[in-house]
Parts: structure tokens; sequence; C-alpha cells
């Protein structure tokens, strides 16, 4: 029973944890911070943004794809050298974090997110919705995401997903 | 002093016990698993989705209701079995849960929802908003629900509601 | 090393006595008691509705501008007595709270908020979306505000704001 009880609350305890986790990252995404990511990411990861349809059907296809930290590095110095765009401002909403398992320091966790888009001259809509997948690992104390899947539920992204969700 | 300290120590527990649940069930109705729902409830207890309207004005009216854990079953099993409708994913973003009162075991708290929809062919869009209004009951240690109130702050749901909130 | 173990404890209960701060404050705006709102301020408080574009420019311009606890009391009595508009539900949905730093007592945070908006006889819709740049002090064991800068992403909105936010 104690075995039980502290379990519970070990579980429970890792759940802040993650949710902090989340929500420090949303936050360096929405304000403009996007050079911080891959430090939250284990050097082998991999990241990708994908359809829900890709995803359910184990299709490769994905809307971003960075096979470890490096190429996440690369990917977003090319965001910020190359590419043109209007500015506008994301704001993510983050909800229902869940821990699927948690055994030999691997992690799996879920969450929903919404991200809004506001242009410059427009009110902001709902831009993106989906759910984050993600395995993470704890290395020298911290928590990484050895591989985080943001599974959008959107048919079609209108605008091109620019920066990483 | 210390008893306040104590009794803040133990709303702000149960506070945070009470979202891993919110969470719990959300993640389960988004990842289409809603035949878990009943097990969330006592075999008395009362489900309802229903308008503000009708809710402030006290009227019976609701777009669902179920009266003991058998007839949620049996509106699941129902929806499993008999209803035909294009296949959509749903995503609940959960805020704001406040304790209004934790007495003798029996705990009043109310929590806003948005749920946002997809269909297969459509971007995903705000599809109901508003808020839980719950009796929850501890028994043999779990949280049970008593009472789940789902008020929509919608005037009219366009598409019918298939599934709980 | 154990120092540093109880910073990052202390600052995680600080984050979520904050989370638990700020989703009080948002039901009792949902919740039709705005004349509480004045009680988590300080009383030489600065509580502002902003733009974006104002705010990242360091211009004054403001939606709602109150200088001290008095006067955002003053407005909610004006918006109480004086002002009439149609009927309308609020919902607000924070997400992504964070402690940029905490130090003497005096506490940095921000979070993000998306308010949805329902009028009586239309489907609630995204209202305003942005982020709370808050200062906090610490008195008499309450957290109270100091000021809080409600930056909307919104370019233009539509409907005027007429409660705080």
């Amino acid at each position: 029973m104690q075995a039980t009880l502290d379990a519970t609350t070990g579980v429970n305890t890792l759940r802040q944890e993650l949710r902090n986790l989340y929500d420090d990252i949303a936050d360096a995404l929405d304000d403009d911070r996007v050079e911080v990511l891959p430090d939250y990411f284990t050097e082998d990861c991999l990241y990708k943004v994908t359809s829900r349809e890709n995803f359910d059907q184990g299709l490769p296809g994905a809307l971003m794809y960075c096979d470890g930290a490096a190429m996440l590095r690369d990917r977003i110095l090319a965001i910020r050298e190359t590419q043109v765009y209007e500015p506008r401002s994301w704001r993510h909403f983050i909800s229902g974090l869940c821990v699927l398992n948690a055994d030999d320091d691997t992690i799996r966790a879920r969450a929903n997110f919404l991200v809004t888009e506001a242009m410059s001259d427009e009110d902001p809509r709902v831009f993106v919705v989906g759910r984050y997948v993600d395995t993470l690992v704890r290395r020298g104390g911290r928590l990484l995401f050895k591989e985080r899947i943001a599974v959008c539920d959107n048919h079609y992204v209108r605008r091109s997903i620019i920066m990483p969700i």
C-alpha cells in the first residue's frame, strides 16, 4: 500500500514536472526564442510535425522532420537567416498532459496543443490543433526529449508551418 | 495558523488531484476510449450536457441526459453500435479548475472546457465552450463523479453532440 | 546541491501557487464577480489592457488603464451602473504560466490567455488572445498584483472590451 502511494506521488510529481517543462518550451516559442529549443532534446532525437492522417497510418510524410538536434539547429538557423515571412505572433495553449508510462527512466507522455496565430493586421485565429506524442529520457537530472511528434488535427495547414510547433 | 496552513495545503493538493483527474478523462475522450467514462462515475450519478440558458433558468432540457452510470454505458454502447457519423477528432482544453467546497468527502468543483472538432477534410474549429459544474465523492480512495453537468455557452450546437463532452 | 534542489522546489511551489491564483481570478471574471478583482491588487497597482503593437514599442495607449486599485474599483462600478451592453458570457483559458524572476519578494511572471465570448444568440468565438505580463508582491502571506498588463495579440478588438480581461 505504501509502495502504491509512493508510486502515485511519484507519477504526480513527474506529471507536474512535465507540465512545467511543456510550458517552458511553449513560452520560448511564443517569445521568439526558438533557438533554445534544441537544448531540450537529446543529440540523437527525432523531432517531427505531421498530420493525424499520416501518423495514424504510419506514413513517413511530415511537415517538418529533424533527425537529431543538429538538424533541428540547422533548420532554425535556416528559418532565421533565409526565410522571409510576414511578422506574426503565435501563442500556445497546452492541456491534458498525461504520462503513458515511466519505466527505466524512459517516459512516454502526450498533451494537447492549440496554437493561435495573429498577423500584424488581423485578429488571432486558431492556427493548429493537435497533440504532442513524446518520449523523454532523464540525463543528469534533466528531462530531455528523445522524440517529439506534433500530430496536427489539421487536414490542411493553410499557411505553411514556419516554426517548430 | 498551522491548521489554516494544513487546510490550504490540503485544498491545493485536492486541486492538483482534480486537475489530473479532469485531464485523464479529457484524454480518454480525445483518444476514442469513451467506454472508460462510466468508471469515473458513481452508479447513481447524473451526467448531463445542457445549455447555459437552460442551466441558468433551471430548465430540465438537456442535449444529453444520463441518470445513472448504467444509462451512460447504454448511451455509449448505442453511439458505438448504431450511430453513423463522419469520422472526426475532438480535442479538449481544460482551464480554470476551482474547488468550490470540500466538506464531508463531498467536493464541488468547476472548470472551463473548450473542445475543438476536426472533420477529416476540414481544419479544426472551436466546437463547444463552457464549464463543467461537478460534484464528486471519495470512494475507496478514488474520486468519483456523483454529478457532472457540462454547461455549454453555445446558443445552438450546429452539429449535434455525438459523444459525451 | 541541496540548496539548488530546495530552490527548484521553491520555484515549482511558487509556480503552482501562481497557477491557482490566475485560475481563481479567471473564474471570478467568468462567473460575473468582477467586483472581487481589485482585492487581488495592491492599492498602488497598475492595471492595463493594451495591444502587442503598443506594448512592444513602449507606447502609452491602452484599451483600459487603471492607475491604482481605487481607479479599478471606479471603473468596475461604472461598468455595472452606467454601461449598457448585450448580455454575453466570457470564458478564460490560461496556459504557459512562467516565473521570470522571484527576488526579494517581487515576482515577475507571465502566462497566455485566450478568452471566448458568446452572445446570447451566437456561438462562442475566440475574442481576445494574448499574454499577461505581471509583477506581484507578497503582503501578509498573500500574493498581490502590483502590475498586470494584458497584452492582446488582436490588431483590432472588434467589439469593445467591456470588462477587465
